[in-house]
Order: C-alpha cells, then sequence, then structure tokens
C-alpha cells in the first residue's frame, strides 16, 4: 500500500513517522511545497526576538532524517495542485518548475493554512509581510538585520500579533498595532481583555482598535499605512489578521468543505472520499463542549490528527474526542490562557451561559512575590455543565488552565468540578487554587 | 441550634464561617487551645526564611473579625478536655486553668493534629522543637534571633523538612537530615527521588538515611544528636518525623477511630455519634482513586470538609467525593508534586499498576531556559485506568499536577487523558505537553 501525504509540517510528518512505526514496509511519500519539515512554527516570535538565533533551530527533526533514518520518502519544494481522485494520483510542480505526477492508495491533505492578507492596495510592497512558515521568519528576520526597523505597524490582534509585538519591542522596535474591529480580543471577558490591553500599552505599544486600513503606499522614507481617521508609518508592516485553511485543491477534487472552507473530516479525520484524509489547519474538528464542527489552526491538534490519520490507515482505529478550545500564549510577562468556549459561543451553541470573573492571588496569604491572577468561569445554567474558562496572569496562568480543559473532557459539573483536589503549597496557590474559588462563586448563579 | 466546634484553625473556623452565612441565628462557638485561630501553618518555612517577617502576618482573620462581624463565640486559649455525648456537652480548661463546661446540639472536633516526637531521651531539651502552629513558629523564630544557629539538624526528610531546609539554609544555617528509614521520599518513584536528592544536597545538606535517633544531649555548646553510627552536632534540632490526629477526646468518647487513629468519619463527615462531626486533620477522608479511607493531613481538603460540615448542619446535605492525594512542595528551586496513588499504594488496594518515567522538556523545542521535567505516571495493567502522576522540575510543575487530579476525580483512563487537549505556546510547554507524552509512552505498556 502506498500512503500519499500532502504537506509535511506537524501533521503531515506526525502521520509520516508513526505510519512508518506501525508498518514499517508501507511506501509512505510525503511532497511538501516548501523546502522546510517538521518545524515549530510557534517559535518563530521568540527566534526573531533574539537577532543572534538561526530560525533553523526550529526543526525539529530534519528532511535528511526522515529519509534515511526513517526511510520516508520526503521530497521538499513539490507543491501539489491538483488530485484526481478517480485516477487515485496528485499532480504538481517543483519549485524548479518540473511537473510530477504521483499515485496514492490512501492520501492525506495536510496542507496547513495561509496568512489571510488585507485586501488593499500596496500589500505587496517590499516591507510588509506575514507570518506562517519558516520561509517568511527568515525573510522577517532579514529584513530587520538589513533595514533599519524603528518604527513597526502590526495589522491584526491576536495570538500572533501579540507574539510579535512582545518579539519586536524586545528588538528596540516602536510599535503600533490596528484592527478593523472595534473591540481588542473580542472572544476574552472584557475584565480579561482589559488586563491584557494595559500591559501592552504599558510597554508603549500603540493599539488601534476600530480603524480598517485602505491602503499601504511608500512614504516618509518607509511605508504609510492609511486607515479612514488616521494614517500610520513604519518601517515594517506585519499582516496578522488570522489564516485561512489551504482548501482549495480539496475543493477542486469535489472533497466536502466545512467550516470557515476548512476541509470537512469526521473522527476518524476521513473526509468525503474514503481513500482521501485531512489533517491539522486544512481541515476542521469537532468540539468536545459544544459536540459541533469548530476550526482551530492549533498545533497540539495538529500533530494528534496526524497520527489518528496514521493509526486508522494502518488498521488501528481510533476517533478523536474532539478539541476543548484550549489556548495560551504570553505577552510581555502576562501569560493568557482560554479552554472551552467563550460567553458568545456558548449563546451560539444553545447553551444559557451565565459566568463570574473573580480576581486571585497566584501565591498564598502572606506569600511574598504573589500576582494578580483574573479568572473568568462560565457554565450552562440549565444542566450546571462547566463550559469554559479564560485566565490572566503574569505566573500560574498557563498549566493551570489544564484543569479545566480536562474537566471539560469529561463534561464536568461545576459543583464536581468544584470539589476537585487541586495542589496546594504556598508558592504556588492559594488554599483554595484560584480555580476552585472561581467554581465556588459560579455555584452561586447556578 | 447551637453548633459548637473544637479547634479554630482551617477546618473549624471554615465550617463556623459557612454555618454563620447559612443560619445567621444559629449559634456557633469555637473553643481552641491555643492563642491563634484561622492562620496559614503551610506558610511557617516561608516565614521563617525572612527574619524580618511577624509570624503573625500568616494569620488570615484575626479572631476579633470572627467575634464582631461575622458573630462567632470565639474563645481562645480554652482546650476541649472531654466530651460527654450523652449529656451533649464539652468540658476543659482555659490557659489560664480555669475550667470550662458547654453544651451543645451539633458538634464538630477540628482539633487537628500534633507533631511526632522521637521516643527518646533528650527531645525536651532547650533547642529541640517541632513546627505545627503558630506558636511552634514563633518559638523557633525567636530561638534563630536570640541563639546563635549556625548549624541545625533536622529529623525527618518529608513536607516539611524539606521545606525547612530551605527555609534554614536560606537564613545561613548549615543544614544535616537524618531519619530513621534507608530510603529517602519512599513513596516517590526512585528516578525522580533522586532528582529531589541531588538538588537538597547540592544545596550543601547533608543527608543521613538509615540512622535512627537513640538520643539527644546538650555538648560541645549545642546539642549532640547520638544515632547508632555517627552522632550530629547542632545548635537547632527540628523534629519533623510526622504529624498524628488529636483523636484521643474522640476516642475517650466512644467515637470510632479509623486509619492511623484519626477520627472514622463518613462521606458527610459524620463520626459514629450521629450529633458529632469530625474534620480537618483530626478525621480520616476517602481516597477516589481507591474508595477506601486515607488518612492526609493537608489544609484544602480541611477547609472543604469544614464547609461541608457546616452545609449538613444547615439542611444542606453534601457528600464529598473523597481527595485525591494531590500534593506539591518547593525544595530550594524545585517544585515537587504528586497525586493519586504510588506504586505502592496502587499494590495494596488491589490494582496491577505498572508505570512509565519519563524526562521532558518544560518549554518547546529550541525555547531558551527549558528545565527538565521529571514524570512518572501510574495505571492499572487490567482497566488501563490512570491511578497517579509525579512530578519534579525547576518549572511547570506545581499547576500541571491539578490536570492529572481531575482526571482521577473522573477516573479517565491512560488512553483517554492521553486525547486531552492540554495548553500549549512555546515559553511554557513542548506542543506534546510532558503529561500526554508521558500518557502516551504508558499507552504502549498497557
Amino acid at each position: 500500500m502506498k500512503f500519499l501525504i500532502i504537506g509535511g509540517d506537524a501533521a503531515g510528518m506526525s502521520a509520516a513517522s508513526r505510519a512508518k512505526r506501525h508498518l514499517p514496509e508501507m511506501g509512505v511519500q510525503v511532497l511538501e511545497k516548501t523546502r522546510d519539515v517538521s518545524y515549530s512554527a510557534c517559535g518563530m516570535p521568540y527566534n526573531i526576538a533574539d537577532a543572534g538565533r538561526d530560525m533553523d533551530d526550529l526543526v525539529v527533526r530534519s528532511a535528511d532524517v526522515f529519509r534515511r533514518k526513517q526511510g520516508i520518502d520526503l521530497l521538499t519544494e513539490h507543491q501539489v495542485l491538483s488530485i484526481d481522485p478517480q485516477a487515485k494520483t496528485v499532480s504538481g510542480k517543483t519549485g524548479a518548475g518540473e511537473p510530477f505526477g504521483f499515485g496514492y492508495d490512501k492520501l492525506l491533505i495536510a496542507a496547513g493554512a495561509s496568512p489571510l492578507m488585507p485586501d488593499v492596495p500596496g500589500v505587496a510592497l517590499p516591507g510588509v509581510m506575514a507570518l506562517k512558515n519558516l520561509e517568511d521568519g527568515r525573510r522577517l528576520k532579514a529584513y530587520l538585520a538589513r533595514q533599519t526597523v524603528r518604527k513597526a505597524l502590526i495589522i491584526g490582534m491576536g495570538y500572533i500579533g501579540l507574539e510579535m509585538v512582545e518579539a519586536l519591542c524586545s528588538r528596540g522596535v516602536a510599535v503600533d498595532m490596528v484592527k478593523p474591529g472595534p473591540v481588542f480580543l473580542p472572544w476574552m471577558q472584557p475584565m480579561l481583555a482589559e488586563v491584557v490591553r494595559e500591559t501592552v500599552t504599558d510597554n508603549g505599544v500603540g493599539l488601534y482598535a476600530g480603524h480598517p486600513v485602505e491602503a499601504i503606499e511608500r512614504g516618509g522614507g518607509g511605508l504609510r499605512v492609511i486607515c479612514r481617521e488616521r494614517t500610520f508609518s513604519a518601517d515594517l508592516v506585519l499582516c496578522a489578521i488570522g489564516v485561512a485553511p489551504n482548501s482549495q485543491i480539496a475543493a477542486d477534487a469535489g472533497l466536502a468543505l466545512g467550516l470557515n472552507g476548512a476541509i470537512a473530516v469526521d473522527r476518524r479525520l476521513r473526509t468525503s472520499n474514503a481513500d482521501i484524509y485531512a489533517a491539522g489547519d486544512c481541515a476542521d474538528a469537532y468540539h468536545l463542549v459544544t459536540g459541533k464542527k469548530t476550526w482551530v489552526p492549533l498545533a497540539l491538534r495538529a500533530n494528534r490528527a496526524g497520527w489518528a490519520v496514521a493509526d486508522n490507515i494502518c488498521g488501528r482505529p481510533v476517533a478523536l474526542p474532539g478539541i476543548a478550545g484550549t489556548a495560551v500564549f504570553k505577552v510581555f510577562d502576562l501569560q493568557v490562557a482560554r479552554t472551552g468556549l467563550s460567553q458568545r459561543e456558548a449563546l451560539d451553541a444553545g447553551f444559557e451561559p451565565v459566568d463570574v470573573q473573580i480576581q486571585a492571588r497566584s501565591r498564598a496569604h502572606a506569600h511574598p512575590g504573589a500576582a494578580t491572577i483574573s479568572i473568568q468561569m462560565l457554565a450552562d445554567k440549565k444542566s450546571g455543565r462547566l463550559l469554559g474558562a479564560q485566565m490572566v496572569g503574569r505566573e500560574g496562568v498557563a498549566h493551570r488552565i489544564n484543569a479545566v480543559a480536562v474537566a471539560l473532557h469529561n463534561r464536568m459539573t461545576v459543583a464536581d468540578f468544584a470539589q476537585t483536589d487541586l495542589a496546594y503549597a504556598p508558592p504556588f496557590s492559594p488554599v483554595w487554587d484560584p480555580l476552585l474559588t472561581t467554581a465556588n462563586q459560579l455555584m452561586k448563579k447556578l
């Protein structure tokens, strides 16, 4: 049997490696359009922050190891342009412009996502960039090394934008951020979003929500970003307004698309064609709180889905329970985490959401060095079920959210969660962990 | 109705406050033998570490607030010496030696625990101390201020001993530790225990396991602690060999005792007498993994049990699911955490335990500043059920253990736990959280 994989990053290489471990005799071929495979894209902002680090540090395993040690037929700079599900072939062209074609018995589409670019004049100007793959990272880092970048404008205020603000500030660049929508972190409970906003502005970053970009042009020795009511000058413009699934070849092949135009897959990662799977940022997923489809382009679920595809192809059937929507990021000295549903998502899913927000200390009463942790917790009034939590603080946030994520997997009620035996010692928590205190408060509203 | 409470710390004051909130008209009386109520005993090592801090910083809420603001009849320096369950009275004597007697409708025994002292000559010598209540802490701190303490010996190598090693070292005291048993941290997986042992000895602490103390005597300008094969000299001897439940008055009153001589209670915290409850360090509890009785003198479960007693007495019946045995402590720059069962406990409970130990990085591939996290995870081979985990590392341990604790509450299998959606960002974790990697490894042995 020949297992062909389109895309050589998280989902694709996870599937390839695992398939080879399960069935060493199986032919496994990977076609990757860039020259990089298996790298930590999420690590790019931290790499960019440090001028002395090589972008290639982020490569987890080299193409050579996959080829020689694991016996995977890995071809880089091979961009697949079309799939023929009847003939069970794919075709495309190499970086050098040579056409190629390959057959498959089972196909995995793990083509990832691409950054969205604002649909305005000037996005192709030098100095206007996005950040998705390592090549983007190298380009941005080379630009910072070559040009004198005193001022940057980031379009977008999501995870990547906020991670890049910190990276650019640490390199001495003054940064402004703009976005068209009026609300900073709209998925976040307002009190918590305000904590993040304050931290960002306290670090000298200008935040301009409600400013749609109309054009980018050269000017003033650099670039000018023109919004209706305001014009920003910058030496560098980073577009971080989100990503879109690379699902066009799937759509062209007649595969069903789902949420956000991602390739629709079932819990076994099967597309609408019995011999084609999809995994990672190009595919959708089930949300385990709502039971409905969702699309969350994050790394863990991509790796996990890649494994599950290999398991299913190799005769070890596995169905994924779904994702909880857990995410964490760091911005300056702040940890920001969420899991489960936001208030809006809970309403849309038909729950009757009630929430509380509290502020707690990260360490015990009278223990020095404590930080404030702001927590929001959400439950369904009808069932008492825990639906999600959000947290912000200088310490004790990033891993604490996982307790709630595990609770969501088990469909716990807030009352049950409030009885969990969480760790306590004065340097790490109050006796009643902030999560328990929040759950206790939330119970009063149920 | 009159609700009488013996003991004014975690369980006792939690019960008193909550009962008053539920039923403001109810008479609530608390009899506390020391002059302190509602303090953070766990904070004492950190307070002792800082010569400039007042021990009274650890008082969470003063007796006066309980009396005036909450209307609790709180009497300190009132030691209860006997209970008459037929007459429904208690009697005792005050700090000044005056006898007293009070009646009750419902009684809560929240008398705590007392430090065990080695049964050897010399334990009453000046400079030989233990650490349980605030008075112990004041005495120890005053001793450090008054005497020239260059060298200390700690008898015992448990949580308190290890927290106190750090505290004493930070005050410039050279510390040795002795214990009679041959194994350092016997409940801990050996590879993990070795990490802790190395950290402690790397900080200049002498560890002497397998040395039963035979006597303590004056000598050499200080104290000499005599073991069979070795004699230690010290200016201060701290006994930290564990605590025993203060259950004698309960036993004298005919109440059933359980594990470790703790007062036996059901899930509603009822003793063998219908009108008497017990909670906190003096009472036993259910372990939610084994379903059997356990005795774990820790703060969270004491507070929680105090609340549950108040709920039950005030007509809001609640049954506690039990404890997972979650615990965390800090020793020097190391975080040490556990939840669930050790290998030994799993065997004793009739499981067929299998475990794995792995070492993982606390941050993503190539992210600077990562520490090693050592993890052990334990499961039942018959059912695949997750039974417990232990973790050691310089960061990312204290809160990470909570994800496993929540999993234990839900009787998750390792396979289910391996599918949980845990948080990932490069500064906080590899893509596959160390817990997920451990679970994935453990699944191979099931």
